[in-house]
Parts: structure tokens; sequence; C-alpha cells
């Protein structure tokens, strides 16, 4: 090992910065399946602004490479250490640093909890609305990092409608503030914008500001359906779009899903069914009880082999077990499970769908489907036997399939999780050469040493 | 008249590159007050965007300055000519060439009028929300621009909440799509939301996607109240945020507005109050009652010495012609009417509307002011008569206060005009060196011989 160049061992409390490789090693990845991963040469533990500042200082002077990483929770690989690099870890950084009812926003440093956020501003009567899967665990710096989504966009909206301020440490080491306090604002271009979403590779964000909803007050109420097949499930979704109808959460779990919650639950869902579509709307009321007849005649329409209205907040979580059980109940089975992220225009999700099916079948892998059917982000779950190099080979074909699929259908190799290492080549093809170049543009003029995440995105 | 390149000369037909000094002179400036501009060395008027590349790329071959121009209603001097530039007029670029009702989208060139594009989607029964007070005559892609704002952002966000994807011809003439059609997407950096609010200084917008909202189809509720005092109405714009309310419209005009507006239409609205506030609601009913309900009862609570309820679009429009007619009512005054466009955070407005009277008082300067209230965004419109110099210099000095006082109050220099020339140096204060560095090196990246629109924002 290395010792530490000096000024970077005197940025932070001895205890802070960990060189042992087993106090490391669980540093070095996120939860991607695959994606490579080198050893840092530290990890770094800051609490503040001015720590961050000094890491990030010590690292440009001996250009060491800096990643940043929040609860490590991410699903491409983007905060996977590079050899030689500090990773600087987010996960002291936890302040709330003010909830402002008046103005309706929050501020935090990077490593709060989102769950912590939802819950601090609940108390203030205010909701704080993207709601990733990993929101129990993921941090809003990394939500911030990687424009996180969750179910809840499909009518609120992802991580950058909510991001109104950023504090950033810049690749030389100095800090800025970009974007506002205040509701609009259209001073200077959206540096603050260009950050979120941008894995680290631009800076490293040390504290979020956030605007803030009034928190609902209405019981939503449910509506589920199930399908024989993909394409009446894609009827359906299309038939609720073009009815103008905007449910708060709009989902689809697949025949795959469907039987792994069965076989883990017996939960007794339909083993017939091609696919589940479970939708809720928050309208207020009568208006939410006419949505939710309009949504149910919307199922029954596509040809629905069953759908059903729920007020019952119990029997509604029961109907959500479904979905929240599908990742659980998959791991079950107790094999690798690579995550697929592509996002399709609503119309063409049965084909995708179809395609899905499709490449199970051809590279004899089993491919199980979530998805925000109203914002078409599928999340095809891989599974491959661990330790088969053979099912291993298989699973990358249909993952680089399903990439292919996604660009020949007009869609995007990335909904919600980030380019980081998985995407890179999905990402390459998807932009192009002038974009990517304009890319490199952008990064080399605000990190010329590259520092900061090399490899990462398409830096 | 120097000739024009060969390049460029053949770009275009003959008759839209326009060069005799009298056709060009209305292209030569945008509707800011005082801001400077130059003389053209021609104006072109591509219908395409094949024609828009051959433009640029002569231009960057020559060094010639580009300023793009939609239709010259900006109000900050960013569509001002400079010398020897080509300003690209987009008034032939007005194709609306698709709205999708199944993804909710609408594609259209970048000389489309905003109404325009908000009649085509009414007609699929869909919304395109951005509405700025120019929305009759001002262009998607000045929108675009500027990331224009306008009286329903309060509840439905701006034009960067609603760009999904552009067309853009770079510095070089090399032509890109920016950003997606699907509802999410994360793939790289959010160079489409960076193209947003540039003003020109980074691309040349050739086609704009927006997403579109299903229409409503409620009628709204109106609440008004008079109130004696600004503390008063600031107090009143905290209770209803405070109160978890979310009006579709939420409007300020001010005593000077309301003389005016009195005078001209003898409209007969109470002299002694010092500011009116509108608000709008759309939740369907009875939550649109409730919530009205509650509006009023804020006004009241609040001191309005008169509030009251409409449900009647008639009498409700009547209402607002308060507010629609403040410009034209000050402009029968004849003086030139300098506009600023500060926004605060919403706790500050009544502080920020005293020192609007202060600072009216010592510089000698009537000032009139209309807000965004739900949103913190003034425009205080300030009134010179014609020829005095003596009075414009004093105009200039209560500009500057008013810039020096958002600032002071933690708010921006612009909210939704842009910084254009107008706010340099606002700007320049707002965001101090290091992210303007940033900035120029953003801008330095995408395009390194500085030709598009020299000179403005902050480049």
């Amino acid at each position: 090992m290395s010792p530490l160049p000096p000024a970077l061992a005197a940025a932070l409390p001895r205890q802070h910065l960990l060189t042992d490789p087993a106090t490391v090693a669980p540093y070095r990845h996120d939860e991607a399946e695959w994606a490579p991963y080198g050893t840092p040469l530290a990890v770094a533990r800051p609490s503040t602004t001015a720590e961050v500042a000094a890491i990030v200082s010590a690292c440009a002077d001996h250009r060491i490479p800096v990643v940043t990483r929040g609860a490590g929770t991410g699903l491409s690989g983007g905060a996977n250490a590079v050899d030689g690099c500090v990773v600087l870890s987010t996960e002291r950084m936890r302040d709330i640093v003010e909830i402002d009812p008046a103005e309706r926003l929050a501020v935090v440093q990077p490593g709060v909890v989102n769950d912590d956020l939802r819950a601090a501003a609940a108390k203030e009567g205010l909701w704080y609305p993207p709601d990733p899967a990993s929101a129990p665990w993921s941090t809003i710096g990394g939500n911030v990092a990687t424009n996180a989504g969750g179910l809840c966009c499909v009518k609120y909206g992802v991580t950058r409608d909510y991001v109104l301020a950023l504090e950033v440490v810049l690749a030389d080491g100095q800090v800025v503030r970009l974007g506002r306090r205040t509701a609009k604002g259209v001073v200077g271009y959206d540096l603050a914008g260009l950050m979120v979403g941008s894995e680290g590779t631009l800076g490293v964000v040390t504290e979020v500001t956030v605007k803030l909803r009034p928190a609902r007050t209405t019981a939503p109420r449910t509506v589920v359906g199930f399908f024989d097949s993909l394409p009446a499930a894609g009827d359906a979704i299309a038939r609720v779009t073009a009815a103008g109808l905007q449910p708060a959460i709009f989902e689809l779990v697949d025949r795959v899903c469907l039987q792994a919650v069965n076989d883990w639950k017996r939960a007794g869902l339909p083993t017939g069914a091609a696919a589940l579509l479970l939708a809720q709307t928050d309208l207020p009321e009568p208006a939410a009880e006419y949505e939710a007849e309009q949504i149910h005649a919307a199922f029954l329409a596509a040809g629905a082999s069953e759908a059903m209205l729920s007020t019952d907040p119990v029997e509604a979580e029961a109907l959500f077990d479904a979905r929240r059980l599908a990742y659980p109940a998959l791991e079950q089975l107790g094999q690798a499970m690579l995550t697929e992220d592509v996002c399709l225009p609503r119309g063409r999700i049965a084909q995708m769908l179809a395609r899905i099916e499709q490449i199970a079948a051809q590279r004899d892998v089993v491919i199980a489907t979530v998805a925000h059917a109203g914002d078409g982000n599928l999340h095809p779950l891989m599974l491959t036997p661990h330790g088969d190099d053979a099912a291993r080979v298989r699973t990358q074909a249909a993952f680089d399939d399903i990439v292919d699929a996604a660009l020949d259908l007009g869609g995007t190799v990335t909904g919600e999780h980030g380019v980081g290492l998985l995407k890179r080549d999905g990402a390459l093809r998807e932009l192009g050469p002038t974009v990517v170049a304009m890319h490199r543009a952008v990064k080399a003029a605000l990190d010329p040493h590259g520092i900061l995440n090399p490899g990462k995105v398409i830096a």
C-alpha cells in the first residue's frame, strides 16, 4: 500500500480515513452484478463540506481519482472503485440542515437517507415525492447522482424535478453553490440540473436543497387488473393514458414475478396471468373514485381477466405485495440477479415485453419483469445460477439484446438507474459520436484532469 | 455593407437573407428598453434545420456572430443584434411537426407561437401549461431560450419542466438531438436542460419536443382579496403556502397598477388598496370549492379589506382584468417602461414590496408592480418620460437598487425573463466568480470561437 499524500492524510481524522483492506472491502462496489471494480487507495468518510474540499483538493494535486459513494445501492456500477482512487463516502454527512415550511424546501447533507428526509418532511405536513425502491437505504446524494425515479414519478416527477440548489465541491477543490432557493430563477446556465444525474463525474455534491410539496391527505384508491396476454396489458396502459388519467402509481408485474411471489408466499395470485397492473389514484374525493372507476373500465376494456377496486388500505397493501415482494421473492431463488432499466415510449411497452419474452427463450435465461408501466420504464431482472459461467455468458447476451431492442423501439438504455459502467456501451450507441463529444467537452471543462469518477457514464 | 461570404449567401434563397438596412432594422433588438444593440450584417430566415446548419457553419468558418431570435418579445435584450452578426430569425420555422396523444408530447419547430401550440394541443384534449404573458406572440424557441414562466407556473412549472428533447445546431454547424421521447431517461448529462435558458449562447434550437398534460376539464374558482397594506398582502401569501394550498394561479397587482387601470377603464377598483391578490384553484370539485374557501379564509385572516369568491367565468374574467390590463393601462401613460423580474423567497415578498416603494420614493421614479405572488416573482415596472435624460438616470439607479435589494433579501435577479444584457451585472454578482468561471468553461467547451450570441448571459 502506497502511503497517503500528507495533504490527504491531514484532511480527516485518522479514524475516518480507512486503508485497511478488510475495512475498505465493502466500499469497493455497489449492487451492480458483474460490473468491474478496483482497489481503492483509501476510503474517506468526511462529515463536512470543508473536509470534502480538503480531500478533493489533495487528490487533485496528486491526480488521485475520487469516487463518491452514498449508500452503495446503485445498480449500474457508478460507485465502483477504480484502482488507486479515494472512495469518498458520504455516510457521515447525514444532517437534515433545514426544513422550511414557508418556502416548502429542505436542505440536507448528501448522506441523508431518502426515507429519513421523507419522514422529517412529513412532520411538517410536507412531502418529498421521489421514492426509489431503495428509499429505506439510498441517500439523497446518490439519488441526485443518478437522478433517481421511483413509483410516484409517473405523476410527480423524478429527483431532478425537486432539486432547487446544490452545494458542490469542484474538481479543483473549490466550493460553489448552484441553483437557487426561490421558486423560479433563470440566472445563467442550469448547472445544478447538469450536476443531477452526472454520477459524480462533474463535482462532489455536499449539500442538496430540494423543493417539497404539501403532504397528501386523502387515502389513495387502488385498482388492480390481471391480464392473460402482454398485448392486453399494453393496451390497458395505452387506454389509461389516452383517457387523460393520471394515476399516482402505475406498475406492472409479469408472470415470472407473480409465480415467484406465489411460490414463496403462497399468495394465491392467478397463475395464468401474463401480467398484473397496479394503479393508485390520489385525487381528492370524489374525483379519486371517478378516476379509479375509469382505470377499472380501461382495464376491462383491454380484456383484463380480472379487475378490482379497493379503498381499504390493508387490502390495497396486500395487492401491492405482488409488486413489493417481487424482488425478494426472486432473491429467494438464490441466483445472481442482473437488473435492467430500459425506458420505452408508452405505446411500445407491449412490444418490448414481447421482445423480452423472446430474448429469454432464445438465450435460455430466466427473465422476470417489473415495470413503472405508466412511465414505460421496464426492469427486466435476469437470473443466473452462481458459478455457472455458460449461463453468465447467456445472461450477458440477453442483457445486450434487451439494450438493442430498447434502442430499436425508440427507447433509452436507462430510465432511472444511471449509466455507471453497465450501460456505457449502450449509452455510447444511444447518444452517438457528436453528443458523446459534447459530453466529453463538458467533462473536460469542469474536470480537466479527469479525477472525478473516471470511466463512468461516458467520461 | 461588406459582401456576404459565399457559403452564407448560398445557405438560403436570396429573399430570406435580408441585408437592406430598412428591412433589417426591426430585427435589431427585442423589447428590452435601453439595452444596447448593434447593426447586423444580415438577417437570415431559414425554414429548415439544414438551412440553419448551413448558416451556422458558414458563420463559424468566418467567425461571424449568430444571434438567434424568435418573436423578439424578450425583455432582457437577449436577442439584440451585435455589430456584424447574422440575426437568425426562426419566424418561418412554424411547423407543428407532431402531437402524439398516446405519448402526451408535441414536436414543434422553434418559431411556433406559444398560443398556437396550446391550441393544437387542446384539439387533442391536451394542455401545454407554460403561459408567459407573451403567449399570443412569443415562440416556443424563445420560451426555451429564456426558460419562460407564466401564470400557471406556480402549480405546473416552467418551460424547462416540459422540454423532453431538443434538436440543436451546434456552434460548428453539426446537428444533434438531445434528450428523449420517453417519460424518463438518465443517459448521460442533461444537455437538453443545459440548453434551456441558455439564450442561444450554446446552440441554435431547431426543434423542440415538449411533454403535454391532459387538458383540465373543471371550471376554475377565483378568489380575490384587496389589502390596505403590503405586509398584509405578504402575510396572505405566506398563509396560503403554510396552509398547504396550491392555487393554479396566484398573482399580485399593486396600488399603482390598480390606479392606472381605474384611470384608463374606470374599473371602479378600490383606490385605497395597497395590493390586490388574485388566486385560482383548478382542483376537481368539491375540492376546488374547499380550496377556494381556504384561500378566502387566509385572505381574511391576513386582514383583507375585501375578499370574494367567484365561480362565474365572466365575473372571474372581470376580476382578472385588473391583472391583465395592468400593462396596457401603464402603456397608456405614454412613457418608457423598464420591466424588472426579480424573484424572492416567498417569505420575503412583503419586505421586497416595501423596499420597492422606498426605492421609488428615494429615486423619484414611478414604479408599478405586478407579481406572480405564489412564486415570489416580482415585475416592478419603471416608468420614465421619453426624452427626459435626468429621469432616465434615476430609473437606471432604481433598477440597480431593486437588483441589489433582491440579492440582499436572498432572491435572484431574474425569475423568468433571462439575463440577456440588462441583468449581466446582476448575474455576475449573484453567481460570483467561481460559478461565472464554470459558465465560461462550459461556454468555451461548446462554442470555442464564441460565435453564438456573444456578450449575452455571462458569456
